[in-house]
């Protein structure tokens, strides 16, 4: 009883290195519309409302660092960058897909969003 | 070319909606950590490495909020306070399960983590 009424197992290693990446504000929409064919910063920043210029180019570096993404520099004029998912990125996005078909089935609305 | 070479959609709503919730910190392992069976609050923060009480409180009246989880208090003395899944939270441990697996196949270690 009281204190000690359960084990209190560790947080599984896969799920806590699953969220260092997920649970990041952002980033589960960025790889989605990563996967849905975006691939430059200008439609990213579209299509992940609200998200700002210096915190997705943050999270944009960071997912690359993390090796979910690529950023593929071309000459200009004018220069041109392409961001697109790698392999291990895009092994992500049927799982994000079920996240998607899993919230409209039980959650009403965005509630907690404001809060962070 | 330049900046209209893609159309730019929107985030899909669905998945918008599962990050608004999955998309905070700490809140996708405390479903898994529930989902172990986990119940009382002590039991939860020594899981949870590395959160406070005061975000463990915080996230677990959202997570009651927003209908994934119930809060039962008991009376005592002791009082005591379970925390489990409702069915639309304990929905989502497959999937999370699912992240983990993914985890452990792509990514090296929580890089991003210190950055929040």
């Amino acid at each position: 009883m009281s204190e000690h009424d359960d084990e209190a197992p560790v947080c599984d290693a896969a799920i806590t290195l699953a969220f260092s990446v997920l649970g990041k504000r952002w980033n589960g929409m960025i790889l989605s519309v990563l996967g849905s064919g975006v691939t430059s910063f200008v439609g990213l920043r579209k299509a992940v409302s609200g998200i700002s210029d210096t915190v997705l180019a943050e999270r944009l570096l960071e997912l690359a660092e993390v090796g979910l993404i690529t950023r593929a520099v071309a000459d200009g004029p004018p220069v041109t960058v392409r961001y697109e998912l790698t392999t291990a990125g895009a092994e992500l996005v049927p799982t994000i897909a079920q996240l998607g078909r899993w919230a409209t089935r039980n959650l009403a609305a965005p509630v907690g969003q404001a809060a962070q």
